[in-house]
């Protein structure tokens, strides 16, 4: 059953490691049919460049499984959660990768700092609160769906607005319209995560002695001056 | 017609992701014929890998299309007003190149603090004002052409010298004689760009304990010394 | 003898450039034979491209070399103390990758600042003391491994749950069931190592002027809006 | 002539790429014949991937082209002054490599952090001075070998010990027995540098909230405890 699904989260996952977005088996990618209330998960720890559509995981939105060999994603009721709690998504992405984590690591929100952000997150990415102990101890994958869903309804987010999210202390969820567009997302979101740190990190005006300015000119003269030296003559 | 120059656009764009200087479609490079007045940039949207010189735009530099199937990048009002402001260039370039952006997220210039910078360009990159609202709304992309030109203009700066520039919280754009040369220059400057961040936040003086004098002896001399034991008799 | 192991081992060896774990020849992973009571290590300062399985040196617990015709790595008498230690453990690696060596350089243990970290590591990465003069003098990589083993020792750790360690000044240790999961928790150890880093260097709080409103509306909206003007029509 | 060395030169240069020192032609690489006192060099601002062993320059040591049809790099008499101040060395490289660079730029010597360093180099790295304008105007490329030898000899530095240094707001050099050991040096300091460069910025003590110890504890036995529900049964 939904061969044609199970295709597209086959390959969207195999986008995972071509992005650059895990390492090992560090990353899960699903994608729902909205009709049948089902959707399609990665199998639980399997590499990458093993996985085959045939692999994947049929849930359904109780978290009840519904075809498949294997076990799917730990991560599989957190995708239902945001599913259940989000209607207006198809696809949805887990990574640990590098940038986003470091955000979620630190606790904070990515504050938006340039347009290659706001061309595809309206405002901050959220950093939402770490979960109680009650909450790791009964339904940990599930709860971790919960604080998320409930943290955009709370601060009225639209996910479709703010596609992506920090699980704090732990990494980013990242969703779209269908499965590839949600790894589209966690690419934009690992790219936006390693600029905004750096525009943090950087010092407001300038910090050491630059370079003196007879070296300047020196340099430039000699590649580009009327008696420039540098390469061949043409 | 222009099929040279198409050509010629057409590979200078694909030397973006050879020089990982674009992540998806974040970056676009026209050329300009001069007797003709005409200039060729990329459709916008369209993945490298798939860029053929047959999609290329001919625009015209009043900013009317001249010929292509395709929609020009949303870019092109800023090539068109870069290309009439600064008649000595015949390529340009635009991408969200990550270093470079990082320092227009900070809206800072990249002072030149050595002779990688000085070898390409003459002084200080500079990062050129926000747009106004005003500006934003009525005709964004050209605008931002306008406050680059303007910058340059006002500050005596000559482009051939200083062949790029930070849009503010917004990445670079970069030119030189032809679109090859300007994708050269956004190299330079996003290799510049990152040294300079890393010299601003390297601290003036040493901060740690370094290695304690008995080590440091040690693994040179069982390494180099007379009774050295690393790797294999020769 | 050990054929098997050899091979297991040589393997192991040759990811540790595949996950970018060592510079030239920086690095050396070793399995044991628990019954026989024998290790297998790499030969010294031998390329990985070039090493094949009958290049590995089979060494006894105390140090003599067993079988093989080249110098067993330099390290070995620090594998063969950590086989005798931790009696649990089947497989040693020892790298100088990039970001475990910042922090063992720093003098600093890990910090467990996400589930990335908790999934492998229960714990602090320790960071164990310098070697005193006298034990580089004496017995400096017999030391090493005996500074290691007291140190999990004197303050209760379990190897199994901690499988890697920082030695000063040095560089990272990892251990594992055998050759290839001590290489798979070394490369667990230098992805936390890196993203602990950067969520310390972090601000606490946001440091740079966000991007402007009228800037964040004008962008989300060209490319999402109803009037959307990026990419290709439909 | 020299047909033999002009290969060994040929191929170091073309090492450079491979190793990730040089961006588009910046670095070169030398040899020399000790015998006949004739070194030979790359050309200037000839492409890696083109370079052929007929295309190398040589060079007497008073700085005269003895056979090539190309001109030399432009840093040959920069090579030449170490050849002839260093007459233990045979090789010699200069490249902008980024981390190296970063620490000439910022005027800074690189302490020895660790034993990486110290399997090679025996101190810090030295930072060279500025040059004066006069030294700039008169013999630029002379004066910058020459303030490298003279900061050896005044500072009783062997260039054996501490095979490469950095020319101040400028880049690395490294010298060697030969011209692959001289390009093998280059990659260690490149190394050594972006490593103290995150052991100085790495701030002394723990800056971030740790994980809660109850997610620590559900992931750690997620994956290990004996109820562990990650991956596949076995």
């Amino acid at each position: 059953m939904l061969e044609e699904l199970k295709e597209q989260v086959c390959k969207a996952n195999m986008l995972l490691p071509k992005h650059h977005l895990v390492t090992f088996t560090w990353g899960n990618v699903s994608g729902i049919d909205r009709e049948k209330q089902l959707f399609v998960i990665k199998p639980s720890g399997v590499p990458y460049e093993e996985l085959k559509p045939s692999d994947m995981v049929v849930m359904d939105l109780e978290g009840n499984k519904v075809e498949g060999d294997l076990n799917p994603s730990t991560d599989t009721p957190t995708h239902a959660e945001l599913y259940r709690r989000f209607p207006q998504i198809g696809g949805v992405v887990h990574t640990h990768s590098r940038w986003a984590t470091i955000w979620a690591q630190a606790g904070r929100d990515i504050p938006a700092y340039g347009t290659t952000h706001a061309d595809y997150i309206y405002g901050a990415v959220p950093c939402v609160r770490d979960l109680t102990r009650e909450e790791v101890e009964t339904a940990y994958e599930l709860e971790t769906g919960r604080v998320i869903a409930d943290h955009f309804e709370q601060h009225g987010i639209n996910p479709l607005h703010v596609p992506c999210v920090l699980a704090r202390h732990h990494g980013p969820f990242a969703w779209g319209k269908d499965p590839e567009q949600a790894v589209h997302n966690a690419v934009v979101l690992e790219e936006v995560a390693m600029m905004a740190w750096h525009t943090e990190v950087l010092p407001a005006a300038q910090q050491a002695a630059p370079l003196p300015d007879h070296v300047k000119e020196k340099h430039f003269l000699r590649k580009h001056g009327p008696n420039a030296y540098y390469g061949q003559k043409r």
